[in-house]
């Protein structure tokens, strides 16, 4: 049985929406263990409601009421009480295999990489969202901020894990293709620590480098992982966010305009939908991440039920992989450490 | 009398719209002397046609046919024939006020930091687009990535221009709040550069500082400038470029699958063009390259006529201000070297 842990507390639209979530996943997948971590009485009164569905203990309940609020040091994580700090020591005493939280990404970062074993030859863990493009396809973009400072070889190794996270991820055999991110496309363009990364990436027989890419070829899917310092690729990640979010309110104000705007965005509905549900994060996923030794998301702060649900899919899809994590280890054995070091 | 030197090489779309921009900005600010730079023959034949509207001597023609082509370095641009580096010599020896050109920003920025003076108390130069925002306004960006390693004293040097520039650009006698863009709005977050620059924008009591940002602040039009580092400006602003270019193609897919989608898109058309206009490169304008003794537009590289007829009406809304140059020495002149050295 696999065993999830899951921090409900810590979310912009509150507990209940995440609750919610996570019955309407264990309702599809009893096999699972999960243990949510939040306010007790919330929690057992949000599954009596359900109780014509499920069990009042098919969940493990961990009481645990503070949400976290980081004031001055993403360090704070470890020492002020909260849900995520609960969920994270759960998950290490009991020996669970995944933990998901839609918390601050700053904490969920720092106590990943302070409470759960890194795997061998990674260097620095990265976060790893999944993201839409226009041609449809998913792409993977490393790393979105979990690393302030950014080294060459920290994009070399990521490089090296992403390519095997995608594998197995989207189930293909082939290497995907891997752009850096930059200010132009042209080699001799970029940073120093850009173009040292060239050179490594370049030289990296274990992948598919394309070279260097600008914003538009990741949106438009021209590779399938988008590799980038933390600085960078946040900034990526949150603009393209903000971008259609903004778009998409404008075009909302637009049909609600008068009557034959209103018809207009009628005869447009269901394409429109569509295309929301594309881009909508809730869809797409979670971030992971990579580098550790248990399956690790990070929903979106602003996850509704569904999202809730689609990020513990995301864990099971990885769980279910029963190779997954030994396969990893393997494949990463073969670093070279000259590379990394 | 007002003098512009205009590279019409160097553009996506060829010469010709270039020339198109010139001539409609010339018939309707025939006090502005304009020198063209670009091959003579395509100029000449096209003043040719128009010439039952405009003298076939209303332009300098400076004859130059290369289109700038870097390989392997920004200093390639010095070096090479062509009329980019034709247009800033002859700006230079014939002491023309200002410089438009749609071609390579990096060759752009490069020519424009070796063939023009610098202001004094100004450290680097900055790469500045005007950027539309969700709530109609308009902000400034810097820097988009002239600068490829920034350090906090550039930040804060670029913080005082800006903060000259937006006033005289927008009118106004109050000073913009200026946001430093970052992975997040906390002041515990971010890089060892945005933090100290974060320091000394916070003492700095000649600008209004509001502190971190993030892309969302920056798209929703929180803030009037927009300040970051070369590498995360240039990142946001072309993410944001791009997707509101692929959010609006697939809205056009979408409008044109089938009758009754036609017919909704017809319904929205009005108000699309409006949202789509607000958000149209052409109509916002070029980037200003600040810090220089001269007005220097860079023009997107895929402009068409319209978008280069409105970058010269952005110099020219400079060069009308006849005391535009001036106040900005003076004001920089206040600046305290202890600060930026």
């Amino acid at each position: 049985m696999k065993k999830i842990v899951f921090d409900v507390m810590n979310n912009d639209n509150g507990i209940y929406k995440a609750i919610k979530g996570a019955i309407s996943f264990k309702l599809k997948n009893p096999n699972y263990k999960i243990a949510l971590v939040g306010n007790k009485e919330i929690i057992e009164s949000e599954l009596a409601k359900s109780s014509n569905l499920i069990a009042e203990d098919a969940f493990e309940i961990i009481d645990s009421k503070n949400i976290i609020h980081l004031t001055s040091s993403p360090r704070e994580a470890l020492k002020t009480p909260s849900s995520m700090l609960d969920a994270f020591n759960y998950l290490d005493e009991n020996d669970y295999d995944a933990i998901l939280s839609s918390g601050d990404s700053g904490a969920f970062t720092t106590l990943s990489m302070l409470k759960i074993k890194r795997l061998n030859n990674v260097e620095r863990i990265a976060f790893m969202p999944i993201l839409p493009t226009l041609i449809g396809k998913h792409t993977l973009l490393l790393d979105a901020g979990a690393n302030i400072e950014t080294t060459a070889e920290y994009l070399n190794n990521w490089a090296i894990l992403a390519n095997h996270y995608y594998k197995l991820i989207f189930n293909t055999k082939n290497n995907p293709s891997i752009g850096l991110l930059n200010i132009g496309s042209e080699e001799y363009k970029g940073s120093v620590l850009n173009k040292e990364a060239y050179k490594l990436l370049k030289e990296n027989k274990d992948i598919n480098f394309y070279g260097f890419i600008e914003p538009k070829d990741a949106i438009e899917g021209k590779i399938d992982i988008i590799l980038a310092d933390g600085q960078s690729g946040n900034v990526f990640l949150k603009t393209l966010e903000s971008s259609f979010l903004g778009f998409g309110k404008m075009l909302k104000d637009i049909i609600k305009t008068n009557f034959l705007t209103k018809l207009g965005g009628l005869l447009l509905k269901k394409r429109l939908k569509k295309m929301k549900d594309d881009f909508d994060y809730r869809n797409v996923g979670g971030a992971y991440i990579i580098g550790l030794n248990k399956v690790v998301v990070k929903a979106h702060g602003g996850s509704d039920e569904i999202a809730f649900e689609n990020a513990l899919n995301q864990i099971k899809n990885i769980l279910d992989k029963e190779t997954f994590m030994d396969e990893l280890k393997k494949e990463l054995s073969n670093i070279n450490n000259d590379k990394i070091e």
